[in-house]
């Protein structure tokens, strides 16, 4: 279980935002460890249809124990600040989570302190402009969210894509349509499949769209 | 280069929470399509460090012509639902985007209408947990904006892609082909129309292959 704690919030509507999020990528955990701010009508406007999760959150004056705590930083650290020394959101899927997980984030003003960092088995940052690094609090947790959805994402997306037999398919009626015409040298005729195959390569066509293409390239070849 | 577009924002928090994001990762222009909102106090207060996209954004009355338009949406098209069927967030980075692009957002309340998208080359959507899939704007624009972030550097590459004529030329020679062709339905031939701009939408063709596909096309054309 994956929960979401926000150390001394100071903004209802981002702790709102916060829950609003959490709600649109299938997290319920939220924990606020000593909250500088309420959880008001502002706060509830911003959560939107994800109440229940302001419902069942939990306050709390310091932070509970978890298996694994990860922090999150704005600051990057060099390697001569190995506390800070953090890893990338993509990368926290590599990592095969598992067991009771806090993601920590600071507060909006200041981020966490060294000391808080240092509780933190480990810390993911966010690559920035450098010119201005500070996220809301609400796109910080997005983005977390939204990377450790990833996992789910196959399941949700929903568009079949093509297996390679189906693309083999797809790249055989195409060659058989070119065969058809004659091209100026054997390069041209080279050319175009190279083009083509980039075409159906950088489509990510679903199989809806690739019955379609196959059709009409039938089509073609009938005709000629 | 880049435009962010909000079609017809309802919210002045919004509008501020999207330039902020922006100028988190080093984007800068942003164009509202008929606001509904204003650039009031909530709106700066929420851009913080981003004052200045806010001042130098663009108000239109509609959308501007772009290379590439590519739509967002929350709704998920079902493999026969054509015009949403839509990449993920991720697949934007291999697309090696080229040339001007907008990237449209819909209205808070409603997003985007079925004529809007069919404006779009094609579309991205976000997945979320189906029971509450509707994604505050600046979270949506917050995930684009960071995986495109992921390369930022290859989108200003030299390879010339196509202008929008070059592209109707494009179109116009395809649907020739089309025309030389019998459907069963009128809707089959729609429906690969609407395949095949989406096609060409999505590979980010360079003028050079962009010329090897007329050309085949042509040749095609003359053989039935």
């Amino acid at each position: 279980m994956i929960s979401i704690i926000l150390l001394e919030p100071e903004n209802s509507g981002n702790v709102g935002a916060v829950a609003r999020v959490m709600k649109n990528f299938g997290f319920k955990e939220l924990i606020l460890v000593n909250p500088k701010c309420e959880i008001n009508e502002e706060c509830r406007k911003r959560a939107k249809n994800a109440q229940d999760i302001l419902k069942n959150l939990k306050i709390v004056k310091k932070i509970l124990e978890v298996d694994t705590l990860i922090g999150t930083t704005g600051i990057i650290g060099s390697d001569y600040n190995v506390p800070r020394s953090p890893i990338l959101p993509e990368q926290l899927l590599k990592l095969n989570l598992k067991g009771n997980i806090g993601i920590l984030f600071g507060r909006e003003s200041s981020g966490l302190t060294n000391e808080e960092i240092d509780k933190c088995d480990f810390t993911i940052t966010i690559p920035t402009d450098k010119r201005y690094s500070t996220l809301n609090l609400s796109h910080a947790v997005t983005i977390i969210l939204y990377e450790l959805s990833k996992q789910k994402q196959n399941i949700t997306s929903g568009i079949k894509i093509l297996t390679p037999p189906e693309k083999k398919q797809l790249n055989k009626i195409f060659n058989e349509v070119l065969d058809c015409i004659e091209f100026a040298t054997v390069e041209k005729k080279e050319t175009q499949k190279i083009v083509w195959k980039k075409i159906f390569g950088k489509t990510f066509l679903s199989k809806r769209e690739a019955y379609a293409v196959i059709g009409l390239l039938k089509k073609i070849k009938e005709k000629m």
